[in-house]
């Protein structure tokens, strides 16, 4: 008798550590494991070998040898029609090459299929089939973390584009004056710059450098998108002001979104979005003052519903049925 | 027996005129008819009505009766899921109201079935079925007129979003400083307001009127595209340099389209490409200088390949395949 395939494994690849869990079709993690990332060197077989001995055990964990139906991974720099990721910046073992990283995975698992993507379609993933996205056939995942990444959802399905690369919302150019910020990409402008973790602090440091407002956040050695956070929560105005602009350039890009593809909602996810009381009012106001008539006060703005430690391996698992 | 349905009617609603023609699956234009749009005022039904007796007369001029699979119609703010037109500014039985245009015309024409698009869109199906972007399964296509319009196709298909009216590009905003110009929609700084026909003369206009350099265009009472496109053919250096700008700007924003989706290629079509020799080269440049370095070389820029007389009647007719 063939035994059902009731269960896959999803895998959150990150810079420090890669999270593992088994996962079943309603999205309950019925097993764990977290393995570092970042202590393999250049050494990808070594990490490959380490992910395939942590997902046999994770399987065994959950005692479920024989019904795993296959593996989905969400990693930076991936693609997902060719199952390699490449120049991964914060991945020693991926930087400045290409790792076969679906072939060689599934290889060291007897062949158990594994789909790769990248990490903000995976979250994508995870938001249609298990969170705030549920149901819906078309909208647009911005995470909002260290970087600014986006994951699109069109008529059911995830863009990937020709190359498989759609969806570098994070670097659409917000600002197309001299004065705009360099981005990691080595252009100017991106969305990124502004409308992250980094950019949010990065904001900040500006401000304080170029005017003399009093601020808590002047004590400050360096400065954080946490410290800007943690000024707001106490009433400090210039933080407060940093929120605002942030929030109202995020709406603005994301007017430019709504004219792309049309999306039911939009839906933010990551660490930033811990600040949303501070953003979410002149954000959802600048977009819809940028919109065209037929889309005003009709897109949702919605965040998350998955918890943040949960969303990337129910995400990561979703590729896999 | 059956009579093969070997033959569908294309039908393109401009502002002044509507273009009727039959075609056959390979693109072939059998039978022609044009009637006037503009002199039915506020009557959408008499319009209808004359729009039906000229597909009823085109098809029986192709002799072709009987073998007739559907009805595609391309025109301005049209909603594919709705098959209605609304608040189309240049047609004044469409302006400030909505026709339920389909519905309407397929029981005028005995039930035929009747496929609505908006015209970008047709042009984008037009091109993909028999034009420069034959084959292709992921490609935006620009239509650079009056105005700016778009229509984006993804994995084969056109992409409608949520609601029908996904692929507003002409409006996204390529300049959000206090002196960006004010749109048709009401917004400032849309790509529509510097990358058209209209946006060409308005940027010869503005540096006219803000310099004293000489131009063979300070004689004109009023400017059109056309002028600035003669001036530069002359070798007016203010022309040339409009239209240096004008590519430059719509580069760069063809640079933040491929971020969203990925596209194998950019086709451009309308009245403004004639003028490509003086923009096609900074226009490539900027928007290679913007991409990520995945993408740089990569993204074809195509000009159409079908007549713009046909383009329209064969892209409305491809959608009723």
């Amino acid at each position: 008798m063939l035994k059902d395939k009731k269960y896959v494994v999803g895998v959150d690849v990150g810079g420090q550590t890669t999270k593992i869990g088994v996962t079943d079709a309603i999205g309950n993690i019925s097993a764990r494991i977290v393995i570092r990332t970042d202590i393999y060197g250049e050494d990808a077989d070594a990490y490959l070998k380490a992910l395939s001995d942590a997902i046999l055990s994770c399987i065994q964990q959950a005692d479920v040898e024989g019904a795993v139906k296959g593996v989905g991974v969400g990693a930076p720099n991936s693609n997902y029609y060719t199952g390699e990721i490449s120049n991964a910046a914060n991945i020693a073992w991926a930087n400045n090459t290409t790792v076969k990283f679906s072939e060689k995975l599934s290889a060291l698992l007897g062949g158990l299929p594994v789909s790769l993507t990248n990490d903000a379609n995976a979250a994508a993933i995870g938001e249609m089939v298990y969170g705030s996205a549920k149901g819906m056939k078309d909208f647009i995942m911005i995470t909002l973390g260290t970087g600014v990444g986006s994951g699109i959802v069109i008529d059911g399905k995830l863009l990937y584009g020709h190359d498989g690369f759609a969806g570098e919302l994070g670097h659409v150019t917000v600002d197309r004056s001299e004065k705009a910020r360099l981005c990691g990409c080595g252009h100017k402008g991106c969305l990124e710059t502004y409308c992250s973790a980094i950019g949010v602090a990065r904001t900040a440091r500006e401000w304080l450098d170029t005017t003399d407002e009093p601020s808590s956040l002047r004590s400050l050695e360096s400065i954080s998108s946490k410290d800007v956070y943690q000024a707001a929560q106490a009433g400090d105005a210039l933080a407060l002001r940093v929120f605002d602009f942030t929030g109202k350039l995020l709406g603005r890009s994301m007017a430019d979104f709504v004219k792309f593809s049309a999306p039911e909602a939009i839906v933010l996810f990551g660490g930033l979005t811990k600040a949303r009381e501070f953003f979410y009012l002149p954000m959802l106001k600048e977009m819809n003052d940028n919109l065209l008539p037929i889309w005003q006060g009709k897109v949702k703005v919605l965040f998350s519903s998955l918890s943040e430690s949960d969303a990337a391996i129910l995400g990561a698992s979703a590729l896999a049925w």
